[in-house]
């Protein structure tokens, strides 16, 4: 019996891609200068990754994701020459707190809510996320981040904290996401798992999409509506 | 500027008393005996704070307030010669998670959460605050709990954590509560503060009402609906 699904946020709930690059664009027209943005969102975003590693890894104490970013977003600016007001950046750096569900995630997790508690498991700090939630109207149980438990996803302890915190056993609550490698680390820690194909995360369908075996995990939904009829 | 207001919950948002006296009265009949289910009402509420202390002295190590509220009940029990099934008493413990709202919380909650981030800080842990706003309605923003923080109010942490863990600085962030103690806590620790009026929390007007100076506190209203108008 599942009781509490889990959200990864970024891909799955909310479509980073458009929402940063409209957000460069802007900074870009404020600025007065022209770049490839879609290519810079790209780059911000594979950045994460890595600057993750490096927390996960001990290299790094405990940083939250607002500061990964912002790190990774004063590089960019320097490579591609720009140099901006700190007020500016710091607007921009917050773009991910802006970002925009994909258009089935509202009314999704309004279904979903009714027969569920639907919390955030995402590597996003709990301001970045509770800013989310506001402006984009997800309309959350509660918020649990990485930032929470001390350690990013795929880190066992982020999936057991979730579901200790919220006091059920692993096997109750379900991670969704459109991520392979974040749903086979929750499997692995004793989670139920739900994929949800967003083939535009990246901008033409199917890009960098990873493939997976039939019967990997326990659903596979096409969007949070097709969850919802499946659950 | 205050950016974020932060709600004590048992007592200030939600009538702990009346729904514990109801759900107790249940018990009572589901079990075929009869006592003064007011005055185990007030033992078990009596309970919480010297329980608490153990846990902020490091006489215990952290515990949930779930865990404690049962061995205030286990308690009790004893004492008035009630043995039940496990069931019975789990589910007896959790009226925590059923507490019913006063009748200004919830279209208060949602006026505030239109200008303000509003969030749980409460003793109370995550699970109790997740369900009981399921329960009761309460549109929190995110919920933010001693337990996430490892410090039960009145430490300081809990409140710098709030504000931490939020991003705003201390004098941004505002307490809402019914209880002096609380807010003078909150206040020492630089966080702004709100008052308000709950006469009825122990059943008589007044009752156990702790008198404070005019002044100590940033506001002083009469439910959530004045906060919002003087806010």
């Amino acid at each position: 019996m599942i009781r509490v699904l889990a959200f990864d946020v970024f891909g799955t709930v909310v479509d980073w891609r458009s929402s940063i690059i409209g957000e460069l664009e802007r900074f870009g027209n404020r600025q007065g200068v022209q770049r490839d943005w879609s290519s810079f969102a790209d780059s911000w975003r594979a950045g994460y990754g890595p600057a993750m590693d490096l927390v996960r890894r001990g290299e790094l104490p405990w940083t939250r994701l607002d500061d990964l970013h912002r790190r990774i977003l004063d590089e960019l600016l320097r490579d591609v020459e720009i140099q901006a007001d700190e007020d500016d950046v710091d607007h921009l750096n917050r773009a991910w707190h802006r970002l925009a569900p994909w258009p089935d995630a509202v009314k999704g997790l309004h279904r979903l809510k009714e027969r569920f508690t639907i919390t955030t498991l995402s590597n996003g700090n709990v301001s970045l996320l509770t800013d989310m939630a506001k402006h984009a109207g997800l309309p959350w149980d509660c918020v649990l981040s990485a930032e929470i438990f001390g350690h990013y996803k795929p880190d066992p302890e982020a999936y057991l904290g979730c579901a200790q915190m919220l006091d059920v056993a692993p096997d109750e609550a379900m991670l969704v996401a459109a991520h392979p490698s974040d749903l086979r680390a929750a499997r692995d820690a004793g989670l139920r798992t739900a994929y949800v194909d967003r083939p535009l995360e990246w901008g033409q369908p199917g890009r960098h999409r990873v493939a997976f075996e039939s019967g990997e995990f326990d659903v596979v939904a096409t969007d949070l509506h097709d969850l919802a009829d499946r659950l």
